[in-house]
């Protein structure tokens, strides 16, 4: 489907993954898994259907040049900085502001670089009948299906009785945001209640509608851009997007407009990676439950995560995230991983600008 | 008293402060406290009874250049490197035998290179009574109160009803080794046993007469040395020395001795910092008891040792030492610090001679 573009959104910061994730090496940049950074991971298991030439990327200034020099097969003009952080609705409306200018007919899909999925041929063979229902008119939102009780995700609510990974688009009965413990238990339980992954399909033409429709501003602004690759393009997209509603395409769009259906996935092994805890679980680990990125001396010790370029000797410790870096080391419980992020803002407060 | 000279004993390697502690760069040379080595102290601390030109060094190759680096104020001829380590009888006959054929009159003490004392002038002063005694011909060791029931020193029986700091030699009932743990406690309730910190006082002559008695091999392998000082002297030593008996003193002279006494001593803040756990436990602490060296960010953490030369954040962890290198680093549990000597014999063991 020539018309098919896709979008990854990759201005994220990461600051859980500090030490490794800096300004300048966000999550999506970083080589969590392999050799590939999660990003070209993105890059990579989209190809099937997404060739790098028709690969956008928005992100920001401080990553720009990285994500240029990790992704050379995508064409650097793509690969965008915001002039601005305005979550996702201004940086969708902009793509879709693009890709309309190149080709009015134009479908888009959505997808942030900074997931993993274990079984890609899976993911794209489901992929197949969002970009169908989107080419149909729909504004169309991937569904998860749940593993556990999660309350950092949103939820989409279907009518009961859905069948995962049935290739079926179905209604969408309300967007639900990251619930209580009991609620996400509940969730769990219906059956009917998938994950939100932020992926999402649709016509350009049909996004700026919707956009027209629920955003006014922010349509309008984005409409007074002169057309990509043109002079001045640059210099009004500095000065009109931080004017831009700071608002998610979900609330700004997904939970108000009509055309909106969702598809409800069976499992491809979706994981969105959200702190040194995620990346543990899906590390390989020795008997004693130990994940090691580096060489390691291990005496009585049990459920580590080691991160380092040097040898690290653990001796009697337990359960405990460690990553080195050359200016910083993180020794966390691992269970406390979600709380890095937070160290992070410590540190910005502390005045240690030059480890973030 | 101008015959009285100093022997440091600094052959040691010091494996539990690993990965701090290499080969080039043992206990003895560290800087575990403030801005001056171990070694560096204990010249200090002896200064008031034994100025740096007395001063005399066993160490080793390896460590030699840093040592003499270190003590610019000790005459570098006065800091030998032993040509094979032969424990402490060789070493400490080696240094009688240099000094008798310099003063055959002088009286030698001997100290380890890696001790603290809390109170140096406290100890100075109570050393005096043991230098008088070793200048009326006797062998002469230190004893320290005990401060708990330790199962890593041998122990001094004096007679009972000792008095701790009393400037008075006792004879010494026996040596025992190191006890076991019900062992220690009998001997710190009794109150007559004091820990052996291998701090000795005699004259040169009556040391060597007593390693003629004893250990007749080794005293005429030292006999045969050429004077100090003289051509032949390094060659011959380096052919002679690997051929003495591999023996403490302890075994191979005070436990056999006729003419050996104690000095009691009262508290000096004595402490051999045996392991990580011991500089922690000296070193000054936050109201959570944790002890960095260096600039840390530190969440619902207690009770951790840290050192290293960049930012350590630690969240949610407890009684862990942390110690950081260029090339290696780590992370144990503070009461398991005893043991990282072994964790060394496992790099061996593994090849990583370079991490040694």
């Amino acid at each position: 489907m020539k018309n098919f573009h896709g979008l990854i959104l990759a201005g994220g910061r990461g600051t859980r993954f500090w030490p490794l994730s800096r300004r300048a090496s966000a999550k999506q940049v970083l080589r969590l898994f392999g050799e590939r950074s999660l990003i070209q991971q993105t890059v990579d298991r989209l190809k099937p259907v997404l060739p790098p030439e028709r690969i956008w990327i928005l992100t920001n200034d401080h990553l720009r040049a990285e994500i240029v020099k990790q992704l050379p097969e995508v064409p650097a003009r793509q690969i965008l900085a915001e002039p601005a952080q305005r979550n996702t609705a201004p940086a969708i409306g902009l793509a879709a502001r693009i890709l309309h200018g190149i080709d009015p007919e134009s479908i888009m899909g959505v997808f942030p670089a900074d997931h993993v999925i274990g079984n890609p041929r899976s993911y794209i063979r489901q992929l197949k009948p969002a970009i169908a229902a989107a080419q149909a008119g729909k504004i169309v939102v991937l569904g998860i299906q749940p593993r556990w009780a999660e309350t950092g995700y949103g939820y989409i609510e279907f009518p009961k009785g859905v069948q995962p990974g049935a290739p079926k688009l179905l209604p969408v009965r309300r967007f639900r945001e990251k619930p209580d413990a009991k609620t996400a238990q509940k969730f769990l339980d219906a059956g009917n209640f998938y994950w939100n992954a932020g992926m999402f399909f649709w016509k350009t033409g049909v996004l700026l509608d919707a956009l027209r429709e629920f955003q006014p501003k922010t349509a309008s602004l984005l409409a007074s851009l002169p057309p990509f690759g043109q002079r001045g393009f640059a210099a009004r997209l500095e000065e009109t997007f931080p004017r831009c509603e700071n608002i998610s395409i979900d609330f700004a769009v997904l939970e108000k407009a009509k055309n909106v259906v969702g598809l409800p996935t069976g499992d491809f092994g979706w994981n969105d990676v959200g702190s040194w805890n995620a990346v543990y679980e899906l590390h390989g680990r020795d008997k004693q439950g130990n994940a090691v990125r580096n060489s390691a001396l291990i005496e009585d010790s049990s459920g580590n995560f080691v991160d380092a370029k040097k040898l690290v000797a653990l001796l009697g410790v337990h359960d405990l995230v460690i990553v080195d870096t050359p200016d910083a080391l993180l020794v966390a419980d691992r269970k406390r991983a979600q709380q890095v992020g937070d160290l992070v803002k410590l540190l910005e407060k502390g005045g240690h600008h030059h480890l973030l």
